[in-house]
């Protein structure tokens, strides 16, 4: 079968045996994958991963449990242990010995099978299309700043990026009551907030300094990561949503004299943003700006990194 | 009189008139001053502070209202405008429009006399000796990590770096009844705080990899941050005590992977310091490492700046 691997730092579009799922695994057959920056981040080098790429997917489970041959699934991530302190203490998304899905030591979904463990599974709804399910592991990372940071009415934030993962979070946030404002520097990203109401500023005329109350970067820079340092208040808290494969060169200065709070965050819960996906709280297949084979992915990639592009999706070998 | 001010980037024994506190204000006499390492980072010009250096002080109220006119005084170093929004909120040492002793926009305590707003003050309980209320500010920014975060007993908290402000940390941490580790690399200052019962560690020989619930950064240094972003457990809680002049290039990576909360602490409770002192909780003069006059202080601030110095004291002239 055909999967997309990064081998010695490059990216290849290989012929490789069909995996067979060990215990508690299932086979999954994707129909429709989507390109995240981690990915981008992984092919400059970023956790010296090499294997399978790719994290997030809508399949059907073809080989597995009965509860679960057939189905239609999209799946966490984190592969875990059940037993290290993180697992046994509720934490498990940061187990000691996990692997993560085309992220960390096993091999990833941009292929024409893979295999996870049938504990990952979460089953979607048939009123959720593949083009929507597709966004679940993203949505459910925006999602994951609500577990973290109690939102009021009265908190003004903002959201720093308005890329991939920084519209789903403003999505997620307009939802929340709070002060929302969206900051980038796109204008076609900018838009298509206006466009739903979402307040919105470009990060060069906002005159704002120390005033939110909560910035959330999802800028995947250090420039973008000292601008939100800025724009937060005293005493005020800036969630980290991104990581960037390079060493930040950060003045951290302000975290000290303003006694700010930085929450540093991850992966999130799925079930919450299968739940939002199937009231069609947001349309997130507006984000689509490709679709394009599955082994076409070394040029798929190319389109992702491009500063016009948000999402871009890949289709497997004989999916629709 | 005798000041020691930073002038066009350079450190100056100066002569100066002594100053006319403005309405509000009391005129203070020191009696003994403490050099911080802030003191020694606005000579490398963060901030870009220009006037008379110093924050650390015990001294006696010389001209001001007759309720604190020949009172024994230590003094808050934020001085502030009561009416902003972070004043009006309860947040008045993040002030808006705030100067700050001897760090910004305002002349500091190394001189034979200087002004302070009269609401700044706290009187010094006859109990407690100059050498021990001279430590009360940097004391109570060691008392404000116990304001922000909370220790409970089966915290493993991990205080990193054992200079001036990392020792009176590891003081105040040990009376919370948390599971303590003061971590360092020197070896007079580890070996005090083992006479004291504190645990103590070698930074170097220390195998505790995202293992300790909360860790304090007082290193001031960048390879410290990164230090203690690797002891931190997933989840955790990283308290950053220290500012540094330069910018800091440091792989913030784990702080989104691990799911990190960063608390910046700056200056701390008086009211609390100066009861711990009047206690006796802790011998803080055993940190006294030189006592210099005043007008000797560009040695003395060298000698700050030594590897195996702990306090430097200033006595201004006429002082005992």
């Amino acid at each position: 079968m055909k999967a997309i691997r990064i081998e010695n730092g490059e990216l290849n579009v290989a012929d490789v045996a069909t995996p067979t799922p060990p215990d508690g695994e299932v086979l999954i057959r994707p129909t429709l994958l989507g390109v995240c920056s981690t990915d981008l981040e992984l092919l400059k080098g970023y956790g010296g991963f090499s294997g399978t790429l790719g994290h997030e997917f809508v399949g059907v489970v073809e080989d597995g449990p009965d509860d679960w041959r057939g189905k239609r699934v999209v799946g966490e991530i984190n592969c875990v242990c059940k037993r290290c302190d993180m697992c046994t203490s509720g934490l498990s998304n940061h187990c000691r010995r996990r692997t993560v899905l085309g992220i960390v030591k096993r091999d990833g979904c941009f292929a024409e099978r893979f295999t996870l463990p049938a504990i990952n599974l979460h089953a979607v709804a048939d009123s959720i299309s593949d083009e929507a399910a597709v966004f679940t592991e993203p949505l459910a990372a925006a999602y994951q700043i609500t577990q973290q940071v109690k939102l009021e009415a009265r908190d003004q934030v903002a959201v720093l990026g308005t890329g991939r993962l920084g519209l789903l979070i403003a999505f997620v946030l307009s939802k929340t009551g709070c002060g929302l404002t969206a900051v980038g520097r796109n204008d076609k990203t900018l838009s298509l907030l206006d466009r739903r109401g979402i307040r919105t500023a470009r990060v060069n005329e906002l005159d704002a300094k120390a005033s939110f109350d909560v910035v959330i970067d999802a800028t995947g820079s250090a420039a973008g990561l000292e601008k939100a340092i800025e724009l937060v208040r005293p005493r005020g808290t800036l969630v980290m949503k991104t990581t960037c494969a390079d060493r930040h060169q950060v003045n951290l200065m302000n975290l000290v004299v303003n006694e700010i709070t930085v929450v540093g965050s991850r992966c999130g819960p799925f079930a919450e943003a299968l739940r939002a996906l199937a009231r069609q709280d947001f349309d997130v297949t507006e984000l689509i700006s490709a679709r394009m084979p599955l082994t076409e992915a070394p040029a798929a990639f190319e389109r992702a990194a491009a500063s016009d592009t948000i999402k871009v999706l890949l289709t497997p070998p004989g999916a629709a």
